[in-house]
């Protein structure tokens, strides 16, 4: 039997802590896909901060009445209808403090009328897009992290959306390791 | 140096042990689409309870046998033969003890016999859809987990169909956040 | 208050080290399609060893060197410019010690010159294919690990391709579960 350091306490919780952060961060990211293919629209609305923004081309929405507009407009309503999927690949979170960033890319599918291969109707994919996500933590929200920006961008060659996904390479950087003191604990 | 509480080394175990419940379950589900798509029927079954079911309209299988033997049918096996990629997105995952369960969204891409544009075979998205796991706690399992039952339906607009997604927000807000008092230690 | 026995800390460092490691090779998949898809040649070559290898069917790539220019390419410039997505699925990790290996499915989508359905030009699937990682610690590296061999093959009913995906289960086999003992800790 042995007394555990005190700090070696501090950095074991630190770090179990900072795998919860990653983990209720890319399930609030993997929820919004299935919420939002659903139409729930007080649940997607609710993924960002009171003061969040859902900035995505053609479309800038401020605050959670907004988002919840968006989801309830025609626009997507017809989408849900026809059958539609918002496929998020796995995110790259880097959380600092009570702040976090992730990128991930983002398909759009939606159901096709016709039937032009004759043995089933399937999905085109309607859009490809780079998405960063700005968070910051809010221990009162049941997720633990709320979105305080959200920016997607089509992937058609333009600086505007490579852009985002180059954060990709920021965000990794600045936290995929600990220190190497903390490690060896 | 300083002794550890008796409740904070019990909370910190418990988390951990959440986030390896968690870990095994997203293993287990990302595992589904590369074994499928390799038929390999006795590892897809067996990622299922020894009384599982797996229903997908217009398919019941009740148990490994029926899993099993769906994975070698002439129509898996012809989706195989021709390329085929059963994609899952990120689950979003919900632990209660010893039982949890999992939303995702899938795809089913299958590879082109003709060649439309003329610079590419490719790929077309032959299905969309939604996808609901309860899963329960099997030590002996090499998973750690088994599937009781996967609910999938086709994203067609369906109440149905949306119903399965919707219930990312009942996963959510169900597991998202530990008490305070737990994260706090 | 009670001390807490050395096997029981031995252990819970390493289960959480374990977490780690999961979260920090997922984390250099997940990077890869936001950075290849950035023409981030730098970070992509970043993420293979020194000596590491870049296997996709008709392209060998040996050292960072070759990787770099894959990335800098006409033919990968143009996908670029014309916009595309490298979408990965979840990977199925298994460490063992200072190796590890990964499994996952990959799409490459490629956003369409026409616009044959009239009300949006929309992306194709150009391939699908089966993803095969070998890794080793590198603690130098700012991602805890380094590719040594990837592995990419078209899903075609090949049994080349299939086989890739068929490591999902030896994967997983290997290392979903810690001995029971470690886990009762």
């Amino acid at each position: 039997m042995t007394n555990i350091a005190d700090d070696v306490l501090a950095d074991l919780l630190a770090r179990v802590r900072r795998l919860e952060d990653e983990r209720d961060i890319a399930r609030l990211i993997a929820s919004y896909g299935p919420l939002v293919d659903a139409g729930e629209a007080d649940a997607v609305s609710g993924l960002w901060a009171d003061d969040g923004v859902y900035d995505v081309e053609g479309w800038l929405m401020r605050g959670r009445a907004d988002i919840h507009a968006m989801v309830e407009s025609p626009q997507h309503q017809g989408l849900i209808g026809r059958g539609c999927v918002h496929f998020h690949s796995p995110a790259v979170i880097a959380v600092n403090g009570g702040v976090a960033s992730a990128v991930c890319e983002t398909i759009l599918l939606v159901r096709r009328d016709d039937s032009p291969d004759g043995h089933s109707r399937g999905f085109t994919v309607q859009r490809g897009g780079a998405t960063h996500f700005e968070l910051r933590r809010a221990d009162v929200s049941m997720h633990g992290w709320e979105v305080v920006r959200r920016t997607t961008r089509l992937l058609d060659g333009s600086a505007e959306s490579t852009e985002l996904l180059s954060r990709a390479r920021l965000s990794g950087g600045a936290t995929a390791r600990e220190p190497d003191a903390d490690r060896r604990a």
